[in-house]
């Protein structure tokens, strides 16, 4: 998508074919500059730093970090290694696991020689196909925006998201963003309610960031207020994004993301995720039981980056002394409270059988009973 | 309650006998600093710009505003004025109007030359009332946590809260944190959740400070947290304050409220909204719809104030350029998720029959039919 006019994704082979660049997001919104990534551990500090983060991206950066581990020494050994340093980057999303599977499983029964070509065409395949997917998740929302924009006879259509489900949370398009570009592109009059999205204000930093980049109505609240504007039919829908799906589609999003739904449930509002299909975790069903949530440090919720007047980016400490702080990153939302799952092939019910439906060669034997 | 050991009203009259201190609460957890309110402009500007806040608070504030406009010339023309002015100076806490009607209900058949005394007079009862209704409030809520705590077995009691409805939020012991100050003080093991309270992060500022100040166990968390606490068991009981509660027991508090409500509700997990009945405006039913929800400037959710590493207060801008924020305030929660209201006559449902039970002589004929 685009930063001042020009177009971008959030990570692309470097020009000299040997390292890999990327959007460091952690500097958002106040100053847009990339990073060159070199080496395995570039790659591993980037995602732990959430310089990339959002599932997908993080599933594609992982891919490229085999390639920079292969390229150094194309052994099984490091492969075997670079896929564990990876995987412990980040507990939730499960597609950094999907993406190291799918590396290792096409690297491993290469010739040494062969691996490191191998590597940087199956990681650039997994990007291309991360944009593809989300591309196509785009257009089957487009679809609901389109009814909801018949149904208000062209009054604005308020959608509320929570963190950043954009392309900065994805290779390009962005997975719950995405129908909300495809349908200002289409001349739909959308606009955005901006969940901040505390401790780390993805809403604020990123989805408010690239929605103003690419010209889309919006509006940043802070986190406690959807459930009100929902009270007063001032929200038609809500989608986010996700970063594991269980195979009954229990969905694992952002803190936060349940008390939404359950305010979109009270209040009879449609409660939308859109996922590629990388962020199906097939081998689990209840996802508040079996799903690890991310504790990260405290720091995150008692310290703040921003611009002082003139311009400098400082970080402050904004709690008081001697007070613990907890950080829990993810909650999950059950199935019964999301209205559909919008996936690349489409839309389907949050349940085993809906999900099953659009999956049958993936979905395990037995699922839904 | 105490401050460094000390211990501390939140407004009392000054030496002189002329003026009001209050507690700077603007300037928390970063500094303690008291100010000095010497005319109606003072106050009006203090309550305003929230250098006092809190619906039992506000009332006592706006009470000596009147004492100091009737210093000022007696006339009934200023003490019409001075109500109108107090009166617009914040639309939601009813007990801005109680404490205005009482004051000049009071002094209206006073002789001008009698009036100052008397201001002055009634304004204090109304501080020493505020301070009696919460010590009741907090010895009700206080068996509501002896029974929790003998489930419990010794195990510590987890208690929610949202925004401040501490001792900062009235003249003493607070509404939702007096039940809290008791157990604690009684030698129960308890701990506090602490809603950080975005935009104006209370929670953050003014709650974990006060609590810490007082040496309670707490943490502090993201406002998304606390659904996240409810499923995991994590969280016995919340208690929130209100600043407007209707006659059928709907609950107008600070915007968030109700999607921890849900949340609770989700859990099972009992809701207890803690107030004086000041705060109850018996000429409303359905909060949602009757209740004025005030709406804040966007700057208080773009910038943030907090310590650089050198210990000096700056604020920053947290924003993109160029996006819109919105800042409701409060929200509304509907009685149906309320498990009852602690008052100073005890503890009741969050229903017409119910409040009706506990002040047979103020509710409106009809009411709850």
């Amino acid at each position: 998508m685009r930063v001042s006019g020009k177009s971008y994704r959030t990570i692309w082979v470097a020009n000299d074919g040997r390292s890999v660049d990327i959007i460091d997001q952690t500097r958002l919104p106040h100053r847009f500059a990339t990073v060159s990534l070199r080496t395995l551990q570039d790659v591993a500090h980037a995602i732990k730093t959430m310089q990339v983060r959002g599932a997908p991206l993080i599933g594609a950066a992982a891919a490229y970090g085999i390639c920079l581990a292969m390229a150094s020494d194309a052994s099984d050994e490091t492969l075997d290694c670079a896929y564990g340093i990876l995987l412990a980057t980040r507990p939730t999303a499960i597609n950094l696991r999907w993406a190291l599977d799918e590396m290792r499983a096409h690297l491993r029964n290469q010739p040494r020689e062969a691996r490191v070509a191998a590597a940087w065409k199956r990681a650039g395949d997994i990007a291309n196909e991360d944009v593809t997917l989300n591309a196509s998740i785009g257009e089957h929302g487009l679809t609901i925006l389109r009814d909801i924009a018949a149904s208000k006879k062209g009054e604005r259509i308020n959608v509320l998201t929570h963190c950043n489900a954009g392309w900065l949370a994805t290779v390009d398009w962005g997975t719950a963003l995405a129908p909300i570009y495809k349908a200002h592109d289409a001349g739909l009059a959308i606009h955005v309610w901006v969940d901040e999205t505390r401790p780390r204000n993805q809403g604020m930093n990123l989805t408010a960031w690239e929605l103003g980049q690419h010209g889309v109505p919006h509006t940043v609240i802070a986190d406690n207020v959807g459930g009100h504007l929902m009270q007063h039919d001032m929200v038609d829908i809500a989608i986010v994004g996700t970063d594991r799906t269980t195979a009954r589609g229990d969905v694992c999003n952002k803190i936060g993301t349940y008390l939404k739904a359950l305010a979109a449930r009270d209040n009879d509002v449609p409660f939308y995720v859109a996922l590629p299909s990388p962020t199906i975790d097939w081998t689990l069903n209840d996802g508040i039981k079996e799903i690890p949530i991310e504790e990260r440090g405290g720091e995150e919720l008692s310290h703040m980056s921003g611009r002082l007047p003139d311009g400098s980016v400082v970080e402050i400490n904004i709690a008081p002394d001697g007070s613990a702080m907890a950080n829990y990153a993810f909650d999950v939302t059950p199935s019964h409270l999301v209205t559909g799952l919008i996936t690349e092939r489409g839309v389907c019910a949050a349940s085993a059988q809906g999900l099953r439906g659009l999956f049958p060669e993936r979905a395990p034997k037995g699922l839904g009973t």
